[in-house]
């Protein structure tokens, strides 16, 4: 396809405009936006279904509807701007979401929206009619910061979480989903499930350092890894640091710190595959006090592993070693799976075509993993599908305001997008 | 003089009244009682100089005034009782805290307090008068728990630590020891450092596990280990748990957990001398996000250890050790010392007194070094000084409303003290 877009193809020569797309992911920056205290720089705080993501909301609906799209809204509120092609075969749908972490940056999800919008005017400026129609859409709840389960909007749409367990789910003030999708004005009447792509394309930020560290400027990317997180509660006895002689203590911070350093140490061992990732984030030992043996921790593991197979023997080993802490330190340790899921591969088809669109306009590209998790993935189940990254400043740095790419990398990638989705639509 | 007592002495055969002093100590422990959410044991929270604390010392001034004693308050509201002796010497002393911890049993402190108090109501009633005066006491601020130094009275009473400078000391609400003292009447007139006695004696919990275990009923304290705090700031870089590549990572938690385990090494290495203890009790990473890598750990060493010259050692190395740890890691560690206090021994003299008096009562005891701090440490460099110790069930739990020691644990070291006492006030 991308072979025959090369001649006698006025699409080709198309090109996003990156002004204005930088533009608008500033504009709808100033939704949410706050002052991060430490720093003095300005970041967002749009958690889904809050007022500022109602109001962010409206202001990208509004942009849709100015560029003339049929705009729908869903039961669990997805939004989809349809832009007509020369058929009614089912559309190319771009899409990813808006609402951030509490402490975000402008990037994250917006890139993917907003990347979808411009090349929607790109288009209309040029006056071309695609073959198959297009989609723009953003998705609820992606981050699940406010209610828990992330991809939510599009795991709904793709039939992995029913609606009603979705509706029922509630935020930490013990609001719901559907109470909140009301009193934003976005319960949406469309079925659920409804929508069923030819393809489906994400424009993302890496929120990672490898493109940027190794000097590529698009990644092709082939899927997203496994993900295992668990919640451990570890008791031990709380007890005097002064008076507690070594042999008595149950120190269930020790144990933590063991658990912790065993993570690094399965990575180095190599007999875990490639690409293993394994994080400690939470850690909190009861009564954290100086001069108090720890009596209890809660901490947690985050897993990634870009193999199934791989992933079930580091959680196995895992386990294992839960029960050798148990006895080498008297505490007991118990676990709870808060999250799980399988690698999501991409489609090689449409790797193919981004990776085409990214040669075609002369941008280094790599085949990269992703360690996020993302709506492509539940997209992938639904169509085939694949994503456009590009690179971050700072080592990636992202959910914290400094998440930071330029004005080029923005519009290489939206551009990459704009050249796999015309040559999608031409399937 | 255990001897010259133990013939044609009737002070010999004068025993305390231990259901008098257990019901002292429980009407005590209804000033700040509280009751513990998660077990329904009620615990006590009297925080130094708070309302609970005020309420507490007036009850405990008028049980002095009842029992007929001369009560003083100096500048640093430590309150002294005196019982007149048939000479004016220097008076042997008792005493100890009644403020608490906030979450705190009811015997840490009021033991020695009331103790002292059982003391004083049995030589009443036996009509009995010492040669020297004696003295019941409580110091302020003992457990550094509201302004952030331990054995605050003592320490100002024998000159450690300069009036004003403790004056000048506030909580977290920003409220000074000056201001809370005057707001509970308890800013006195006596002039600090005014105090000189023959000899201390305290009454305490032992607040460990060894006694209880070992199957002693007294504990002949020899001195308080020396005590180091240090309170770390590990940085690092806080970065995505699924995007960014191990190899990319600065994991501020990573190496607080190899500093925990480090302090164990440590002490299993043999290279620091004997009864080193050491506990990692704060551990607080930033964010604490169960999928982000911390960027910042706050966390802190307690370290004790019954010869100075070995807690040189174990502070050199684990200062090597946290430069070791910033090379490998790519973290910076800063660290603060917020407490440090060298090994006190206690007299010999004053031991022996104590061993005598129980050996006359038939208990069982051996000589024990205080894991804990407590106001003899000051009062050791006034006069001689030593310590009853006696056992805690549970482990002997303490700061917590599980501590508990039985009536006849209690009564048994009033009487010891009572003994020494006796011993002592006839030098």
């Amino acid at each position: 396809m991308a072979k025959a877009l090369k001649k006698n193809n006025p699409k080709k020569e198309l090109r996003v405009d990156g002004e204005r797309l930088y533009k608008a992911l500033h504009d709808l920056g100033e939704v949410g936006a706050y002052k991060d205290e430490s720093t003095g720089i300005v970041g967002v705080n749009r958690l889904a279904l809050s007022e500022a993501d109602g109001a962010g909301r409206r202001k990208v609906v509004s942009w849709m509807k100015e560029l003339g799209l049929s705009v729908s809204v869903d039961q669990i509120g997805n939004v989809y701007a349809e832009r007509r092609g020369e058929t009614d075969l089912p559309p190319v749908m771009m899409g990813s979401h808006i609402d951030s972490v509490p402490t975000a940056g402008r990037f994250d999800g917006c890139l993917g929206v907003l990347g979808a919008l411009e090349v929607m005017r790109t288009l209309s400026e040029s006056g071309l009619t695609t073959k198959r129609p297009l989609v723009a859409a953003f998705f609820t709840e992606e981050e699940g910061c406010r209610f828990g389960t992330d991809m939510l909007g599009s795991a709904v749409a793709t039939g992995r979480i029913p609606l009603e367990a979705a509706y029922a789910l509630k935020d930490a003030q013990g609001l719901t989903v559907k109470g909140e999708l009301e009193k934003t004005g976005f319960l949406g009447p469309e079925a659920v499930g409804r929508r069923k792509p030819h393809a489906y394309l994400e424009c993302h930020i890496e929120q990672g350092p490898s493109l940027r560290h190794d000097g590529f400027e698009i990644g092709v990317v082939t899927g997203v890894q496994a993900i295992s997180w668990q919640e451990l509660t570890i008791v031990g006895k709380s007890a005097h640091a002064g008076t507690t002689p070594m042999e008595f203590r149950k120190d269930a911070g020790v144990a933590a710190a063991r658990i912790n350093l065993k993570l690094r140490e399965m990575i180095a061992s190599g007999m875990f595959g490639k690409g293993m990732r394994a994080t400690m984030g939470v850690n909190r030992p009861h009564p954290g006090m100086v001069n108090v043996v720890p009596g209890r921790v809660v901490c947690t593991v985050d897993l990634r592993h870009p193999e199934d197979g791989f992933m079930e023997e580091v959680e196995r080993e895992l386990v294992a070693f839960y029960k050798q802490v148990e006895k080498d330190e008297g505490v007991s340790i118990s676990w709870r799976q808060t999250a799980r899921t399988a690698m999501a591969p991409f489609s090689d088809e449409v790797q193919s075509v981004v990776e085409g669109a990214a040669n075609e306009l002369g941008l280094s590209n790599t085949p990269i993993l992703s360690g996020a998790g993302h709506d492509a993935q539940e997209w992938s189940r639904a169509c085939k599908t694949a994503m456009v990254f590009v690179p971050g400043e700072y080592d990636g740095i992202s959910h914290n305001p400094r998440e930071f790419s330029t004005l080029k990398q923005c519009a290489d990638g939206v551009n990459v997008l704009l050249g796999a989705a015309l040559t999608l639509t031409e399937d």
